[in-house]
C-alpha cells in the first residue's frame, strides 16, 4: 500500500475526509453532514475522529505524509485560524489548526513528528492545487481558479504555489465590480460578479423573470418543484426556455467581463472554471467567450481557436490567429476537471508541497 | 566619480537618455524630441549617440554596468523588439535591442563585454521599478503601478520583480472595464478603465461637458487656451469649478472600481499612482477611496487611516480600525514620487537587477 496523506474539506453543509496516495490516487473517502449548530469544538471533534481511522487504517501499510484542510472564507494561516467565514458562522477566530494538533498530538497514530505543519487554505486555494496537481491545469505553473457556487470563490496560483497576498486575501474575484450601479451584494458593494454568476444569482435572476410575468416555464418549475434551483433553471435552458437562457446569457456576460479584467491584468497561462454551477457551461460559455474577445486585448492578442471562438471569426482571421499560434503562448480557459473532490486533491497535495 | 547605469525613456514626444549612478543619482540627463517621421533606424542612431557620450563622459572614472530601455507598448522581452505600440507608430517588429548591441557593439566606448543584455521593457514596468527603488515603493517587494497619462499604463512587481505574464502582457489595467455598456475604446472594448481616468478622457468629457451647454468657465477656457487640457481642467476644478470637479469625480470614481478589482484580486502591499495626471490627485482622489472602500472587501478589511477614510469614518469604526491596525499590515494607494523620471531610474536599476 502506498504512502498517503489525508484531505478535510471543511463545507457549510459537508464534512469531507479522505485519504490520498502520493500518487493522487483517492484511497477512501468519508462524507458527513457538518453539524454547525453545535459549534466549531464537535465539528472538529468528529472531523478528528475520521482523520484517525483513517490514519489508522492506511498507516498500516503506507506512511502519512501529512494533513491538509480547506476551509471556505478568509484563512489566516500565520495563526491557523478562520478570520471571516459566511459559510460557518460562529467560526471566527477559532483555533482550527491548534485545535487539530492538539486532537491528533493526543494520540498514537498522530501524524509523524516531522510531518509539516497540518496546511490550512482557503477551499478554492485548495481546489485549485488540486486542478493543478491532477486536473484541467496538470502542470500549469501559472493558473487562476474561479469557482462558481453559491458565491464565487478564487485561487492565483504562480510559480506552482498560492498566491496569498499580503494577508492572505488574493483572488476575491467574486467581489470585483462589473456592473457600477448594479445589484447589492452582502460585502457592501454593488454590482459585484458573484451577484451575476453564481447559483444564488441564478435563482435571484429566475424570480425575477417569474416576477416579471414573462417567464411561464420557469414559474411552472418554481412552483412545483420541492427543489427549484440553479440546476432546475439550467435545465429548462438547455430545452430552449428563452427565459431561462436569457439568465445564462447574463451569467456569462458578467462572469466574461470579470475573467476579461482577470486576464488583462494577470496575463497567466490558465483559468479554469469550477464549482458546482461550472457544469451549466453550455448555458453562460458562448456569452461568456464573447464578452472575453471583446474586453480583453490580452485575451483577443492570445487566445486559442476555441470552439466557440471559430464559429465567429471570419476566414482572414482565422488564418491571422493561425499564423500568431506558431509564435504565441495561448490563454486558455478551462472547465475544472476533479469536479467537488478538487479541493480535496489540493489539500492532500499541500501536505507534500514545499513552503 | 561612481559606477554607473545608463537609462533610456524613449516615449512618442520624448527621447531621453540619463547616467544614474548606482545609488541612485541622476548624474547627467539629455532630453530630445523623439523624431518619429524618420523612423526607427535614425532615432535608435539618435539615442545611441547619447549613451556612447554619456557612457564616455562618465565612464572616465565610474564603471558602466549597463543600459536599459524603456518604451511604451508591447514589449517581446525575448526578441527585444516591439510588438505593439500606439505611440511608436512604424516600431512594430524592429528590433531595437539588436541595433541597438550593433551600434554600440562597433564602438570602443560600448558596454563591457560582462555586462548584462540590454534589459528592454514596458515604460510603466520602468517606472514601477523605479518608483519601488527609490519613490514611494522604496523596499517595497510586492506592489502595482498605474500610470496615469494619455492612457492608462500598469504594472505588477511580485517579490521585487516585474510579474510579466505569460506573454509580457501583465498590469493592463488601462483596459479593465468600469461601465460594461461605456465609452467605446480603441481597443475594441467598451467602458475601459482609460476611457475614464486618463487626461485624453478628462479632455473628451470636458468638451461633452461644454457640448452640453452648462459648463461657461470649461468653454471660455477651451477657447481662450490654446494649450486646453488636462492641466487647465484641473486648474478650474480647485478654484471651484462645479462642471470641472465633476469630471474629476468620474475620474476617480471610475479609476476606484478598477483600483478595488486590482486590490480584491491581488491583495499586494501597494498601489502607486503615477504618470502625468496624477498631479491632479487633490481633485480626484476623494471619490477614488470612496469607490475603493465601498467596492473592496480587501481595501475595507486592510485600509489605513488615511485622511480622507478618517474624515468619513464615524469614531466607532475609527477605534475598530485602530485595533485592526495592531494585528494587520495594511494596504496602501500612494502617489508616484519620481515624476517623470520614474522610468528613468527604473531602466538604470534593472540594468543591475538579476533575472
Amino acid at each position: 500500500m502506498p504512502d498517503f496523506s489525508i484531505a478535510v474539506d471543511l463545507g457549510g453543509t459537508n464534512l469531507r475526509i479522505a485519504a490520498i496516495s502520493t500518487e493522487g490516487q483517492l484511497l477512501e473517502k468519508v462524507t458527513l453532514a457538518t453539524k454547525l449548530a453545535l459549534g466549531p469544538h464537535d465539528v472538529i471533534d468528529q472531523m478528528c475522529d475520521a482523520i484517525l481511522r483513517l490514519s489508522a487504517k492506511y498507516g498500516q501499510s503506507g506512511k502519512l505524509l501529512g494533513a491538509g484542510l480547506g476551509i471556505p472564507g478568509i484563512i489566516d494561516m500565520q495563526t491557523g485560524t478562520v478570520r471571516k467565514s459566511a459559510n460557518l458562522p460562529g467560526w471566527e477566530d477559532y483555533p482550527v489548526r491548534a485545535e487539530i494538533e492538539r486532537r491528533l498530538g493526543l494520540s498514537k497514530n498522530a501524524l509523524p513528528k516531522n510531518a509539516a505543519s497540518i496546511p490550512l487554505e482557503n477551499d478554492a486555494n485548495m481546489a485549485a492545487l488540486g486542478e493543478q496537481w491532477l486536473g484541467a491545469a496538470r502542470g500549469v505553473e501559472n493558473m487562476a481558479m474561479i469557482t462558481l457556487g453559491t458565491g464565487i470563490g478564487g485561487a492565483i496560483v504562480l510559480g506552482g504555489k498560492i498566491w496569498h497576498g499580503m494577508n492572505g486575501m488574493a483572488g476575491e474575484f467574486g467581489h470585483v465590480t462589473v456592473e457600477p450601479e448594479g445589484h447589492p451584494c452582502g460585502c457592501g458593494s454593488r454590482g459585484c460578479a458573484e451577484r451575476y454568476a453564481s447559483a444564488s444569482s441564478v435563482i435571484r435572476m429566475a424570480r425575477e423573470a417569474i416576477a416579471s410575468g414573462n417567464a411561464p416555464t420557469l414559474a411552472q418549475a418554481a412552483s412545483s418543484e420541492a427543489e427549484f434551483g440553479a440546476q432546475s433553471i439550467y435545465n429548462l435552458a438547455i430545452q430552449g426556455d428563452e427565459p431561462a437562457q436569457r439568465i445564462f446569457h447574463t451569467f456569462g456576460r458578467y462572469l466574461g467581463i470579470m475573467l476579461a479584467g482577470a486576464v488583462n491584468v494577470l496575463n497567466l497561462d490558465m483559468y479554469v472554471i469550477g464549482g458546482g454551477v461550472s457544469s451549466a457551461w453550455d448555458a453562460f460559455a458562448p456569452t461568456m467567450f464573447q464578452e472575453l474577445r471583446q474586453r480583453s486585448i490580452v485575451y483577443a492578442a492570445t487566445a486559442p481557436n476555441d470552439p466557440f471562438a471559430s464559429d465567429l471569426l471570419g476566414k482572414k482571421e482565422r488564418a491571422s490567429r493561425q499564423v500568431e499560434s506558431r509564435t504565441e503562448r495561448k490563454t486558455v480557459i478551462a472547465r475544472a476537471l476533479l469536479g467537488s473532490d478538487a479541493g480535496l486533491y489540493g489539500a492532500a497535495r499541500a501536505t507534500v508541497m514545499p513552503d
